[in-house]
């Protein structure tokens, strides 16, 4: 059984709200794990809509400081409070968010009852989060602010071991790790069992890359290539390319042109203009130049399945 | 005809929102104009679902700066200024608000394109705002922070001069406004003929008293005396009155009692706990005391009707 990870769209739109999307957020969960990914206006009323554990969270990633990518994290952090929350909060951001939210617990008179901590995300990769199972760096954007994308990357796991060697080559409990790291084994009699007798090779570890605001730039292609999933917005459809690049953003086109570059296997567009009503014009348009592409839309939520390893034996 | 004079409701629960209830916004609509009384967090949103002019908000009361009625206040401004307002808007609120958004205008690099004029609401009754129709002025509630309720009064309109008296006395149009006012008429041959005798009373001004966030007190009963429609807070049930009183909130029961007190004609309660899912508890607890009651909720419009005036003649 491989662990979930998940990807739940909490808001879709650009800057401004609609009557239906809100600004962008999501919440990415990984073996139960939940990780927020930007905290627009609303976001807090998403998760609890959606029936996700908004007390869970413990890590929140905001890309970029514009108001549609982080005005909802004071009222986030106001409701944990509110719901009794000790636990410690990690909070990674361009500099800059710790003092507009330390300024309102002063004015409101309200300090939260658990710690936060502030990281800093600064230009230059950036390895943010780490631990058993999956490790999250910064991706460099290219935006009117400093803004950064989010590579979210499994650990490769061990190979899994057949029982049927077990039995067979009589292995014994103490020798299975070595073994599962990839170690040869050596029998009672002295004879070398090559590892790839014993075992097969693990999934491959699925990567989500996350690109928020960003004008159109083939500077990350390489950090990004080969993900399974590959979030990235589309504020404009291809007959504003202009206004796109005035306010450095992307085209639906264009970010079918960094999936196929970057030789992703999904692409999942979001942070769509609000003078956009119909959504399907961003798939047409991406899909000219790469099929596998689906909409961020409101409740959304994306499973990134293992894939089966290629049997090596 | 008289001016419409109604309150759309945008959000109704207290601190935390719920997965149906937002945060406490509401917005007044006198004869066109739009004035929004507190900003929670998504009362933009609202206002775009319920189909309510955004771009017509030109004065905006902020009743205090606990985060769940003014958490809003950013993003609309920042969508305000991309929908390109010019026009000046009026902020009227316990100091600390302008902290609030100009920090993030700093952080964010975006100054909207139109001006603000910060009004500071301080202890003591003051006159925020006047114009030909209505008058908006504070009431002092009792909480925490310092909290202000807002009291919509109409302006006493003209009599209504009867048609049949300008014929009976050949009254000439120049003295039309006068005898409008109040005065009497003397006639050609010298005849005086008193004001009753011409007009019908004006309908009594409408009077919309609006109070937020405090705990129990009779200090703004003379204040709210007789108004058409009070909005008060109730954000526990009677069993729960030791942690109201402990927390400076009222209970239902409590919003009944100020409603009788003061002699309103009508009742709506909001603010409420998201500990309760059953609102209807609120009115059938209300009701024991002051029956013309009604709970505010998502979506809801009051229309607050003139009352036909007494026929005098």
């Amino acid at each position: 059984m491989s662990n979930n990870f998940k990807v739940h769209i909490l808001g879709s739109s650009a800057a401004i709200p609609t009557s239906t999307r809100l600004t962008s957020s999501q919440l990415v969960n990984y073996h139960n794990k939940y990780m927020l990914i930007d905290c627009a206006e609303g976001a807090q009323m998403q998760i609890r809509r959606f029936r996700l554990p908004l007390m869970k969270i413990n890590h929140i990633f905001i890309s970029h400081l514009h108001g549609d990518h982080y005005l909802g994290l004071p009222g986030l952090i106001f409701s944990m409070h509110l719901l009794g929350r000790k636990k410690k909060l990690h909070v990674y951001s361009p500099s800059g968010i710790q003092e507009i939210i330390e300024v309102q617990y002063r004015i409101s008179k309200l300090e939260p009852g658990f710690d936060i901590q502030y990281h800093v995300i600064t230009k230059g990769k950036q390895l943010l989060y780490s631990d058993n199972h999956i490790s999250i760096e910064t991706i460099e954007m290219m935006h009117r602010l400093p803004a950064y994308g989010f590579l979210i990357k499994e650990k490769p796991s061990e190979r899994n071991i057949r029982k049927e060697a077990i039995e067979q080559f009589d292995i014994p409990v103490s020798s299975i790790p070595a073994i599962k790291n990839g170690a040869d084994y050596r029998t009672a009699s002295g004879e070398i069992i090559p590892n790839e007798k014993m075992t097969l090779p693990p999934s491959p570890p699925r990567v989500y890359a996350c690109c928020s605001d960003t004008g159109y730039t083939e500077n990350y292609i390489t950090e990004i290539a080969n993900a399974d999933l590959l979030y990235h917005e589309a504020t404009f459809l291809n007959d504003k390319a202009d206004i796109a690049k005035e306010k450095t953003h992307c085209t639906a086109l264009e970010a079918a042109t960094i999936a196929s570059k970057a030789n992703v296997k999904k692409l999942m567009m979001g942070h769509y203009s609000a003078r956009y009503d119909e959504l399907s014009l961003f798939v047409d348009e991406a899909q000219t130049l790469f099929e596998n592409t689906i909409l961020a839309e409101e409740g959304l939520v994306v499973e990134i399945e293992q894939v089966k390893p290629d049997n090596e034996t």
